[in-house]
């Protein structure tokens, strides 16, 4: 299985986040199943990126997780939000983003979004002619000028990334060779240009492959801003950037990927000179920030296997479970919270509460001998854990959540 | 894809659900994305079960779909309620189950929960001998009895079914060698045993597996109730039923598993004369039922490739995106519900609005000309659909739900 992230000591019995004991976190919240996120992590990241990354912006995609406290805390340290819904943006301002910060992308925007947008002043991040169309309408009738960025549908992806956004036919963006037209449109009309939103891929942990879609990305936004004649305020590169879940993963080494892509501003092409570049993280701020702690209700022993049954499950840990989005099922880093140092001394299987085959949380573990009271965490749960998995389903309650962190 | 469910008519214009055109429901419930339920397609499924299955009784695992207007009118038709949390009782509760109709499963049940059902005599299918302890000790500080039977976990399952819940080491039930001594363990102390539940998997279209199945759960229940020495008052079979989803597969045929099993019934063990038999079904009884509504927001082509990008997607249907235990995502069966029956003719894929590539509904497929406006449907769409799905992933509103039918 994944190891655990080297963010969390190991080397006590209680497992600490945020620098205070699993079961006084717990105790605290009400219950399990609990999630909690240690700022400190997410706020380490930032300073990483900061460090490597100098004067490219910094945005923060918050589909990645969206709990109030965790937000408005990341809101005050990066240089924007990208949204991906209504609900999003309302969230977002509410976080206290101010409308010049938050940006929207999604291939179905309905028109109550799309005014809503407009109204507050968020820049849309248009996925196709009619999207751009509509923007332009709307704007007219609410007597507001949209401001409208174009995402690009790239002929390039990220080799290996975990979830492919671009190259060939694809539902996200404009093809690129029908960006300079719409541009042309944008300009053209009552509305505001706001740049290009180039997205090739996600969950990548090759520094190369990133590099070489960033590379890819710049030439790109220079020879669209060419054929349109005009420079855009703002590229926005993507992300893209992985954390490594399971055994084997190498961690991606971002200060190559910064190396490379300064060194390719340096030499950016004239047109592109007086345009800001940004870059949208997600998983990777905040994934290895949270934890899933949950309690082993039962220890049940099934033809000479051993099952530990949890009050938690794919109905908040729908990614762990195997269900989003993997074809093959692997085990993210888990341990026994309440018996982290003691050592791994039985195989056994940690399921969840669901009446159902699927929900499964780690197969053919070796961990310390644990029993019903005994918390079970499972690491990586930062990122499209609660907000990504069915929690209606079975009728459970719902999972507690929990912001934490020395420097909060 | 998989093929319209016969209980549509698709010779009109305007597809009907209970009779009433798709867009005048969309009208009426106010908004997409919608789920419409048909009773009067559950009702139909449920004649057919009484009509073949004699005395056997039907028993419904709400887990399938907990809508309370369609789970207060299954109540009125079924003999029990199988549910798997403590908030699928209240729900069954709600819906007017008295306790003595509702048996509670799941492999994590919690202190509360177990403490609920006693209070309320509701049955638990215990799933471990810790559970069964558990509720033995809970029922006496309560001054209580608990209601016991014990889920089996058979040394066999349901050949070719969907997902197998017996056979070798799972997470549910008790190992059928373990079985009568946790029986006699009931017997002997302050509980009342209700009989076996014995669930040997699910989703199967193939009638001899199934009759296969039954037939050795049967033998296998008179086996456990001579070693025990007591007749079981109740022998749930379990469910198993499937409903045909994609292209290719054959509906289940009901009255052949229906003739051997009763022809199975006349000929058991003396031990089990004064037995009842239930069968526990969720998603043949409801699946074919539910319509799911969506509208399209934009119409693309990328790559010569047409996407209808609607306002629905993975959030409300996870099953149809191919993220619920389906190692190959394939075509749910989908139509446009408003040009339902023009000629199909150009390929198209039909996504969500999801930022993700994920939110994929429909790939490549046969389909009239549609655009912005259009409905889109998804057929059955009844069962593990909207509780079953991530409702909160991307802030999108949450789907609405509408029961109708001309016998309601």
């Amino acid at each position: 299985m994944g190891t655990i992230p080297a963010d969390f000591c190991v080397d006590e019995k209680m497992l600490r986040i945020g620098g205070r004991p699993a079961d006084a976190l717990v105790a605290e919240a009400g219950d399990t199943p609990l999630f909690v996120y240690d700022f400190d992590i997410v706020a380490s990241r930032i300073r990483r990126f900061r460090n490597a990354f100098g004067d490219v912006q910094l945005h923060y995609a918050i589909k990645a997780n969206t709990y109030p406290p965790l937000l408005t805390q990341i809101t005050k340290l990066v240089d924007g939000l990208d949204v991906a819904s209504g609900g999003e943006m309302v969230s977002a301002m509410e976080a206290g983003a101010g409308a010049d910060h938050i940006s929207f992308a999604g291939p179905g925007k309905r028109d109550d979004e799309l005014e809503a947008a407009i109204s507050a002043g968020v820049t849309l991040n248009c996925e196709s002619q009619g999207e751009v169309e509509r923007a332009i309408s709307i704007g007219r009738r609410l007597g507001r000028t949209p401001r409208l960025a174009v995402r690009v549908n790239p002929d390039f992806e990220i080799k290996g990334s975990g979830m492919r956004m671009g190259g060939g036919a694809k539902p996200f963006g404009v093809d690129a060779e029908r960006v300079p037209a719409l541009v042309r449109t944008i300009l053209d009309q009552d509305a505001e240009w706001r740049g290009f939103h180039i997205f090739a891929g996600s969950q990548a942990l090759d520094a190369d492959a990133l590099i070489e879609a960033q590379r890819a990305t710049l030439l790109l936004a220079a020879k669209l801003s060419e054929e349109v004649g005009a420079a855009p305020p703002l590229v926005n590169l993507g992300g893209g950037f992985g954390i490594p879940y399971f055994g084997g993963e190498q961690p991606l080494d971002v200060e190559k990927v910064a190396a490379a892509l300064n060194e390719g501003l340096e030499r950016r092409h004239d047109r592109l000179r007086g345009t800001r570049f940004a870059i949208e993280l997600g998983r990777w701020l905040v994934g290895e920030a949270g934890v899933y702690l949950t309690r082993i209700v039962d220890r049940k022993t099934s033809h000479g296997k051993i099952f530990l049954v949890t009050d938690g499950g794919m109905h908040h840990q729908l990614a762990a479970s195997g269900n989003f989005g993997q074809v093959v099922r692997r085990n993210y880093a888990s341990a026994i919270a309440t018996q982290l140092n003691a050592p791994a001394e039985e195989e056994t299987s940690i399921v969840g509460c669901l009446c159902t085959p699927l929900d499964r949380l780690a197969d053919d573990v070796m961990l310390p001998k644990a029993g019903p009271g005994d918390l079970v965490a499972l690491f990586r749960a930062g990122a499209y854990g609660l907000s990504a998995s069915p929690q209606a389903f079975l009728g459970h309650p719902p999972a507690r959540e929990m912001l934490v962190g020395k420097g909060l």
